[in-house]
């Protein structure tokens, strides 16, 4: 056992107490990361009865397994609680600084338990000297954008974060996290499910992730680890998606595709096609991040080479947004009947600032749209709005609240949300599979929980859909609990083995590719009993009914699996 | 096997064709009435995961199977559907004329199906020429005061009617369906779960009964039924709640009862005593009503011996409000901070012109109260509240969804609710077996459901209550399935034989007391079984966390009986 492994702790939390324990990892446990940690042990520790924000919830913070090593892609982290938004249990990833700080001071994860005594949050700092509580008071109701500054000016140019904003300290159940990226900008966001309104829950404005007296994490085999690595770093070259159109496009790329396929969600939902697309879409971005002096290949985590990421700048070079990404670009774009980059990404902007998942944000302000509160394409409108969010009204609240609720409050009659969570940008009659996974997965209508749209099947039948989704979850979970984008998917899809070999390189361990699959079905497994649980709410594992009765009139096609098929849908 | 009962039909609505079906009554269905009819139907036909506003609910409405006999205190109408507040099954019902009427015209149960293809709500009439589609242009969005008045100058004196408010019109999740007292005012009140809006969901603004060509209901053996009759209504003579105390001081003769156990909600359920009790009490409300020429023991059922009902009236003698009852009383008195009866019998006047039910509403304006939009006891303030709902403004949406989703967007730390409905005016802390049946009753927190205090406990203490709950769950069930008021307990308590005599001599069966405890147990665990399927959401069968940890200052007690304990509880 490598000493690495020897000092790998759990890093226990009481936020009542402001007391820490380390932990030593149970051994049953030193092979789940990220997504699998997270819910491993969140299944074990929360009551599916917790009502989210209260001290019986925990929040459960852990690198991917793969965190830290010398290797692409492979740094992101999860974030995991029973949900305020689902009610059921949730997973939120993203990439950044994070994961690979943490594998670097050995921490397997961090668990804030219970509630603060006191209303006012605080910084909870992770370093060389253990565990801090520290005052947050200059950066309180500040948007993430000037909290990450500050923290900078406090905590020096190294550390990595994990920030919430307004949003957040305002319990709103769209509250994102932010997370540092590469550069130190709030800019990696674990945005589903309400994960920001759980940190506040728990008294935390920022973590702060000091790794500076760390070294490099340890490898069980590095001979072997350097042969695996350069195969794995080879097929990424070899891939044109990892080498050059994600590269290129990020992303972005996906508009055209869905655009074409009738599947790209525009104006709430009602059609998928969008006549603004190439306004939009990967290409457009690409060329006017270009000709502007930005970063259209921008990696967010250490040492990625697909770097889908980008700079969006303005005019002037001048960031706007670091990455404009595919799903808020198409919910607060053909969702929202928009079509100005420039805008969009000032909207993006605002978003992160307030510190909100732009997915239901987006689907919210869309559906705002179609119940009149303003109209299509109104881009002031949308900003107002947003505003409203950071100011803490009522209207804010019930946008911030996320779309379902916000569809309940203004009577919509179209409400494209599953287990209370917004869909992301794939619009489910045309682009089925994504269906199948928006109304089955444990974590609601995710856009990476079973990615099913380059799998090679006709989007518009429902043949093979069920099973294809099943496979993409699957893998979905797998690549979450490893800490690997999605995006790499389409350079090692075939190549498990090596996923496995860079596991037992890292850890000593001698898993096979059929090891992380059953280790996948297990976690999938162990996340829908939550939810059986918790109770989750009538239409569980439903999309709404208008998608099964009304056509998407660019496809012409409506959602017709029956709910018989989605029930028996089985994980393999 | 007589006339009347081979006559009797189910009316089937088609509200998407404007089509009418009359189907005879299954043998099965023939003994089950109210709410075991309404429950077994929407058990029957409506798939648990089925949107409640959508074409795939169905509204039930029965009469119990006693209504329509010439005995006191039998009259009672279910209306049943899937809930679009606590997202399960729902039963509502009340006193008044229009299940009498239904069961003389020889009417099971009237079924709503599908959904209106125009936007436009019309009117149902039910009479000796069949069922008809009338316009309703000139009562729409109107208050249920002038839909009532314009209905009778349009119809006549001696019809019953249904009808819904604006808040029904407006699909809000608290809308109630208005009947016909015996006066002919809409003044008796299915309040819970939101089927006014299913009504609505259905484009109906009023039902219309015309029993104008028929006759008394048959009895199956007269002499028999003379013979029974006579002795219940001796017992409801002989005993002291249903010959003095209710009909002197009505549901409000609660007040004194719950206010001593520290049980009465004060200020949002934060204490259970309240220091303006005495003006508010059924002795203040009798003697004021007596001094000003009002009726204080009033009949709202043809026949009620009991006459619980008031109508209170003015300085002037002129009536506020048909029915001051403990439920609003509460939930807008003590829960609200407000001890003044004439502006209460003015707040309850406002809410049933507009059409919502008062417990979800006043236990959200409660909440709004707590939240610091509005101070506890501000009478304009709550005026002006209800003035929203009726106006249909943002803020009215919030309210009118009820007080679940009204704390949740206003982020209150309190939320007295369960199943998504707030909690009926007993403080579960202190008056335990209440809580257990706001637990565990698949209606959700209701008054009638479960109702325990009267059961010669401590209530402060855990021991018995759930038994207790159990055994008024079976009782409620049974006594909702009959059309038997609740208040009629006191007296024919020890007496259920008399009850299955009562049916026997209506229907020719042979039923005992027994069988109607099994039918009940069987329409129970029907309903549980729909809510699990349901899933109704996360703190399905549990109070609030806060009522476990916070004790109620007036009792000194927390609710502390143990989940699992809830979970075993056992129908017998």
């Amino acid at each position: 056992m490598s000493n690495q492994k020897k000092d790998l702790r759990i890093l226990r939390i009481n936020t009542s107490q402001e007391t820490t324990s380390e932990e030593p990892v149970p051994t049953d446990l030193l092979l789940l990361g990220g997504r699998a940690f997270t819910s491993h042990w969140v299944s074990s520790h929360v009551d599916p009865g917790s009502e989210p924000l209260s001290k019986r919830n925990q929040l459960v913070i852990a690198p991917g397994l793969l965190a830290g090593i010398p290797a692409s892609s492979v740094h992101r982290l999860s974030v995991g609680a029973k949900s305020p938004l689902t009610n059921g249990i949730k997973e939120s990833n993203s990439g950044g600084n994070v994961a690979y700080k943490l594998a670097r001071l050995g921490i397997k994860a961090i668990i804030l338990e219970d509630s603060p005594k006191k209303n006012e949050l605080i910084i909870l700092r992770i370093g060389p000297g253990g565990v801090s509580f520290e005052p947050a008071a200059e950066i309180l109701e500040k948007g993430t954008e000037e909290t990450a500054a500050a923290i900078h000016a406090r905590y020096g140019p190294n550390i990595a974060f994990m920030v919430i904003g307004p949003a957040g300290e305002y319990r709103l159940s769209t509250a994102a996290i932010l997370n540092s990226d590469r550069d130190g900008f709030p800019a990696r966001i674990c945005g589903r499910g309400g994960m920001g309104a759980i940190m506040a829950s728990k008294g935390i404005k920022a973590i702060i992730i000091d790794d500076s007296e760390t070294k490099a994490v340890s490898l069980s085999d590095e001979t072997r680890f350097r042969k695996s690595s350069r195969r794995y770093h080879q097929y990424l070259k070899e891939t044109p998606q990892t080498s050059e159109t994600y590269t290129k496009y990020g992303t972005a790329a996906m508009v055209d595709v869905t655009n074409e396929l009738g599947g790209l969600p525009t104006r709430n939902f009602s059609c998928g096609h969008f006549e603004g697309a190439e306004k939009i879409n990967g290409r457009t971005i690409y060329q006017r991040i270009l000709e502007r002096g930005g970063d259209p290949s921008h990696a967010c985590m250490p040492g990625c080479l697909i770097r889908s990421s980008n700079i969006y700048v303005d005019q002037r070079g001048h960031p706007i947004v670091r990455s404009l990404e595919y799903e808020t670009l198409v919910m607060f774009g053909p969702n929202c009947g928009i079509d100005d980059l420039d805008e969009l990404a000032q909207i993006n902007r605002l978003c992160n600032d307030i510190g909100v998942d732009s997915i239901d944000t987006g689907g919210a302000i869309g559906i705002a749209m179609e119940a009149g509160l303003i109209s299509f394409g109104d881009i002031a409108g949308v900003k107002r709005l947003l505003e409203e969010i950071q100011q803490n009204t009522l209207l804010g609240r019930v946008l911030g609240q996320g779309g379902a609720i916000t569809g309940k409050i203004l009577g919509a009659r179209r409400i494209p949300a599953v287990k209370g969570q917004i869909m992301a940008a794939y619009e489910p009659r045309a682009i089925k599979g994504h269906g199948v996974t928006f109304a089955t997965s444990p974590m609601g209508a995710d856009h990476t929980a079973g990615f099913t749209i380059r799998e090679g099947l006709n989007s518009h039948k429902k043949e093979g859909q069920v099973e294809a989704s099943a496979r993409m979850q699957v893998n979905g979970m797998i690549y979450d609990s490893l800490g690997l984008c999605l995006f790499a998917h389409a350079a090692i899809r075939d190549h498990h083995d090596l996923l496995a070999e860079l596991v037992n390189c890292r850890w000593g361990s001698e898993l096979t590719s059929r090891d992380l699959r059953v280790m996948a079905i297990e976690a999938l497994e162990e996340e829908k009993e939550f939810n059986q649980k918790a109770r989750l709410g009538p239409s569980s594992d439903r999309l709404p009914e208008i998608f099964y009765e009304e056509a998407n009139p660019s496809s012409g096609t409506v959602f017709d699996i029956p709910p018989c098929e989605l029930d028996e849908i089985k994980y393999v």
